[in-house]
């Protein structure tokens, strides 16, 4: 089979910063490193603050609190420790994680994806699932724990495969849910179930939503996506273009193959983006998406 | 690099049976299904009901009720509509599933692990993590719904890594909990966090966990592990045996860099396993596992 990899790791798995777990369990630690900690505000659609160039910009703690703020997520050390805070309002100026994150430093990138994950998080469990009672939340924000029984919850996070599936020549399958501008598509994902593989999700996910048996899935790479808390697991399959397309679950509202020259042109141009332009050429996912790693990484061509 | 490959998928990753998501949203579908339907009874240790040779054993439908009882979970179609239910008692022959799937067959196991994976999360999941509202149980199973705001909730999985990390060469570090018999040893594993990817958490985890610097991560194969609720993804890294190991984070009681030759020879021989045995030499984890997967892999030697 002609496969390929990925050129680079995806933008947001690039970090190599200390997350220092075991700091999350110290509390006297945290304490005694918040005086020079630096905080990164975050408001409720995940907008963060950012300085003139668009890279992390951090919020003295001493600003925010004697004490580690309720709420603040430790985020490791780099040089100082690190935290996210979640705000109603950033100060100008602040970036959108999506169309913003390519400006970040991997560390940074890195930094901004453990933040959204774990303050999502926050969000959408202050009560326990298994008997409905509010929980503390400890360990730097990684932990939350019913005061009376002990009970622990631990950050969730939901396994998505994503897949270039191209027909081992110079043909891929890319969608478009029915929600997106007209001209913009990418690749198929979804999430994984209980009871199955990487692999197995990979072949019913291309099927349910697209109608198309696939083989040959194959594991490239994987990047988190805290919009709000999937992990994306990025795979290539292998599937028939002259296998009738059927959107059997509704997701995709079309999906069509395109040629490899057609997927180059539009990786080449970015410049006519935007709904006040007219063209009809095809559109592509931005540069902070895996699905556009996987997109990038088949357009360059077989690697094996 | 010295890489391998699993020999053949894990054991619960061979299923090919319709899982028929489509059905489980048509509550007609499901009802119409019901009066042919056969039910896996499971307790609530995880033991199901075996036939005299280990396989499924198969409840009909009609000696549970005239309709979907609530709190069944529908496996997917075949011939006929599969469900399991969690019952107090499970009439005997029943089977452990980490001690007994490998008598099933590809797709048995398959829909012992959908059954086990989804039978767990309702145990856990009978209120709303948002506010602490109980849900309702809908979709055959797979989804709970607040029935006022009508808000969702999707089964949980926790994906986390696992991984034979070896030194490119002849040697292999395992390790062992505290708790676990003298003589057992397994690979390394952990969970992903929010805000890392896959070869991100394989190289924190084995540092935590052993104080060992690995490189080169490399994905290999996956396999779902309901027990709770986990999803494992398999890895091989390389490390340096010449690195002191160190157990940072407390979760090894032991761990050891083993030859090849002694793996090889742990695999070929598994008589002397049990408390009684006074042997010293190194046991490994059941062929459930994707633990043994990897290790029958790389025990294998290099395949690239």
């Amino acid at each position: 089979m002609a496969s390929f990899e990925l050129i680079e790791p995806p933008l947001l798995s690039r970090a190599e910063i200390d997350r220092a777990d075991q700091v999350r369990k110290d509390p006297e630690r945290l304490a005694a490193g918040w005086a020079q900690a630096r905080i990164l505000l975050v408001d409720h659609s995940g907008r963060y603050a950012v300085t003139d160039t668009g890279g992390l910009r951090w919020t003295p703690a001493a600003e925010l609190g004697a004490a580690p703020v309720v709420g603040a997520v430790f985020l490791g050390v780099a040089e100082v420790d690190r935290w996210a805070l979640r705000v109603d309002e950033v100060p100008a100026p602040s970036g959108e994680p999506r169309s913003g994150a390519h400006l970040l430093g991997p560390d940074e990138a890195g930094l901004l994806a453990t933040a959204l994950g774990v303050l999502n998080w926050h969000r959408t469990a202050q009560f326990s699932p298994v008997d409905g009672r509010p929980l503390d939340l400890v360990q730097g924000g990684w932990l939350r724990r019913d005061p009376e029984s002990g009970a622990e919850e631990y950050p969730r996070t939901d396994p998505a495969v994503i897949m270039v599936v191209h027909d081992g020549a110079d043909r891929v399958l890319l969608g478009r849910q029915s929600v997106w501008p007209d001209r913009w598509f990418s690749t198929l994902a979804g999430f994984v179930e209980p009871g199955e593989s990487l692999e197995q999700c990979v072949r019913r996910e291309v099927f349910e939503e697209a109608g198309v048996h696939v083989h040959s899935p194959r594991y490239l790479g994987s990047q988190p996506w805290p919009f709000p808390r999937s992990l994306m697991l990025g795979f290539e399959a292998v599937g028939d273009p002259s296998e009738p397309l059927v959107f059997r679950d509704g997701e995709l509202g079309d999906a069509k193959w395109f040629h490899r020259d057609e997927v180059r042109e539009a990786l080449a141009r970015e410049d006519d983006w935007g709904a006040d332009n007219p063209g009809t050429r095809l559109m592509l996912p931005g540069s902070v998406s895996i699905a556009r790693s996987l997109i990038d990484g088949w357009a360059r061509g077989p690697q094996a």
